[in-house]
């Protein structure tokens, strides 16, 4: 699913750059002080709106989201921790010591029932994990809110400080022209930057929040089922409610197991 | 009165289609690399800020509010399901087992009262299935909210592109009133896409969860009553609280047969 | 206080028309095309957005909030359910049968009240009448916020049509300036429509939704007073918290009869 | 402190002024129909917005806002509620009868002990009154909010007539300055109305709601001390968590009394 | 920490400031009339928004959140603290008065105890001063969105004005250009203003409120815990809930002593 980030970040641009070389070269459209403002300038306010661990927290977040794929499907999670039921069914909570999993917060999960901790206190670790996992996400989404909203704020000022220069300069009326197009860039970046990068990934941060959220409660639902000692048809029964009909169909030979 | 979705659609496209033929030809208004600016940057935009499954699900649940009627009235459902506990009455709960029906919410409801589910698992079961397809509705309208912010931006971005492009080529007076419309032309397409198609589909898609929902909540309540073995003419007394007064009168040769 | 509704309405329009008439002729302002795109295009996105019956349903509610007075001050209604109650008080309910009055509301309460029906079956059918007439009076309110915002939209649209259109036909200079006010000519009317009609008309009718409600709330208080055989004198009291000090003072040879 | 709102509203009007003497004469800026335009519409407006009563209201209480310096500091509150406080102690409640008061809400207050009722009576009668003082501040707030949405919208119009008009007489060149000038002013009085004044009022009234309604809590809380008999001292420590720290301080020498 | 903001508001003007000097003197951009009207237009609506002491307060706050570096970060807190309930453990409440601290509230909550007064007492005192100063920050937030909000309307205003008193002097072609650069800069102003300055540090005050809020939570649940004797190791287990699971680690060592 992930994947889709990036190509919809690359096409986005693609496209746009497309349009600009279709009947320019790419040169027209680089200006250098012009980017400078923009750029500078939003970063400047966003060091002033956020702390900066906020903000390179958020790239990291962003960056993540764009490359990797890291929320499973709650139907993997479902049959994974079935399979971890039917482990603890076995061999107790000490089977578990063994087994591997890609998804952090699980693995987190198995080595604190492993280590032996009661199961309220692993329960309660789980929940503030899940709350700082999700505030982290939060923040993220705020810090390219912000960037979503200065940067067309600080195109805008950009382009005033070029109108203003190029209104002194009306003498030479051939380059009214390319000075007014200097100046309408910084807009173009401001909207460029809000529009295609950073307020898209402010809504998909927001989306991921919401699936590793949905995803952190099953799995502490799941954990406490596992302590329990709960059979593990019943706990996928019951974990059925986490995903639509159509996903619990193949959820099936699994229940049948 | 889903049509009238469908003619909204097709009257304003074609109002503004009109409107344009009015002093010019079409093909001033067709200008190919725009219109692929505003929809492919759109729809870049929309893969980043949500998942593919969410957005082919919006264009489907639109493509059906637009072209069929599925919502049916809650007097006709108010009718149907006391023609349903008349049955009930006579020959019992699998006396439903022949009713054949279009709402495919009903027929799910009659298909597990005649499985001889218990009626708790009946009623929990129609809830989850009336929250989830609620939830659908809901992200359709998020995903037509989401086009109808991003098009209008994307335009004017691709607006942008066309004026810093025509101000670099002033030479030629003669072209700068061409290459202006041109640059207009994205505007243009983006207002046209949000103002006249994802907008309004986002506003219908809202109304109709609203009235999925009522009907839902009628037809869980309805089924409720005939499990208990209730009075048809109670329990049509009961519903008519879903409708307004003028509906009640429709209800009236019902309620006294 | 209604007719400041219309008096509102027509100086608005008069004023502007008046405006339009200082340096030109009105012939300059109409623009037949024009006029169809803004009333067509909001008209067709209506459609989409609303059922039609929503659509006419508000309209009626405006012209009535524009041409008739039906919000009784609630000072008169005090006064008025007095005089009830020591109808009643004298001859019994039945005593109530020969009172005719223009209050809607205040008439089907009565009526309810004639027929015998138990208090708690009255009350509850009023509660219910009222909150179906909010109801519709809310739905009007959204259709005519709807029209206020898609109209100016529409009005732009048009716009962009027509600067498209004059753009392509540069030729001609002359033709420029006649063209160009033709093309402003939309988006005129979509904020006259929007800022002169239906935003007013939308914040109008939330007012005389939140009056209505406050008059069947009082409406509804005293019919319960009154069916418990409660002291006309008392009920006034009671009642006087619905007004303001000041028009308690009008209360007051009321309270001493 | 309410100075600064005739301050404000003086110099804000007074710095624009300044400004358009800088560079032309003042009746440059001063165009009648425009005005008549920019007023009447807006007046328009809020006549179908608002009642009548409400409008007027608005502006007595604005009026009385920027005029007048009627809420008292808590700390001076504070301080004469514990003078009254003295006074019950030594003499009774009947005490009371010969102090005068500037302040409307405590004048009321004693009257009401004064005239004994009981004290449950006097309280929820000024609680009452607080409500509806309260009330016609928000109502005030409304109105002048509205016509700061109002005025800019229809200043716009105002200019789009007047580029019409314009547009349409193009033929002598040396009159579309000052006709667009002409068009520009309505815009102009929009924003002026709404930014210098309407907007900030609303602010204000909205300030000021907040600061009466404290105090008017601060007179309840009071009145019910004092008509328990509460010991002074103790009841002015109570009352100081509705004052700063630092406004505490000015209250020690009457605690040590 | 804090350093960035003074280092965001310096980066942010200096970007700005170097762009205008790219192709122009600074001198070009300086306008006093326009600045006087931005920034004394400002000033005279805030002062009818806001009462003086809330303004003066606002900007004693935002230069204290830029030149300082105020809030510590909870890590520190909690070693603070931890060391706090040590030396209570060995020579009780009274060792505390040596104690200083650069934190005002902790200084304050150690006085409070070092008096004497019962620890309800010192809770409800220090909770009472945590809010105040929230609400402080709260006000000075408010004052800078208004300023943000003000003043590129004021900007807009006062281009208005330059564009009238322009218009109306076209006679000569060669002072357009100039006269409308001077226009344009009262809205480069305002946008510089609000976007650079008065927006960022309403959001920094937010962000700084949110911190203070947190501390003081984390200082009032220390000494709660401190008076009543607990151990000090349990007492930083407890507070650990206050950060991440990263600044966790930090506090080890202080869990070991």
């Amino acid at each position: 699913m992930d994947i889709l980030t990036l190509v919809g970040l690359v096409a986005g641009v693609l496209i746009v750059v497309l349009a600009m070389l279709a009947n320019a070269s790419l040169l027209t459209f680089l200006n250098l002080p012009g980017l400078a403002i923009v750029l500078g300038g939003t970063f400047a306010v966003t060091l002033i709106k956020f702390r900066l661990s906020s903000v390179t927290g958020a790239f990291r977040l962003a960056f993540a989201a764009a490359f990797t794929d890291r929320v499973p499907s709650p139907t993997a999670l479902i049959r994974e921790v079935g399979a971890l039921a039917m482990v603890v069914r076995k061999e107790g909570i000490l089977g578990l010591e063994s087994h591997q999993t890609d998804n952090g917060f699980l693995q987190k999960a198995i080595n604190l029932c492993v280590d032996g901790h009661p199961p309220e206190l692993v329960e309660e670790a789980l929940v503030q994990e899940s709350r700082q996992i999700e505030e982290r996400y939060e923040v993220a989404e705020r810090v390219f809110r912000g960037i979503g909203e200065s940067a067309p704020a600080i195109g805008m000022l950009g382009t005033l400080v070029g109108l203003v220069q190029m209104l002194n300069t009306l003498d030479d009326p051939s380059s009214i022209g390319p000075a007014m197009a200097i100046a309408l860039l910084t807009t173009l970046y401001g909207a460029f930057l809000a529009q295609l990068i950073a307020l898209p990934l402010a809504d998909k941060l927001q989306l991921k929040a919401e699936d590793e959220g949905r995803n952190h409660l099953l799995i502490i639902t799941s954990m406490r089922n596992i302590m329990r000692g709960e059979n593990p048809r019943v706990m996928t029964e019951l974990l059925s409610s986490f995903v639509t009909p159509d996903q619990r169909l193949g959820l099936a030979p699994e229940r049948e197991a």
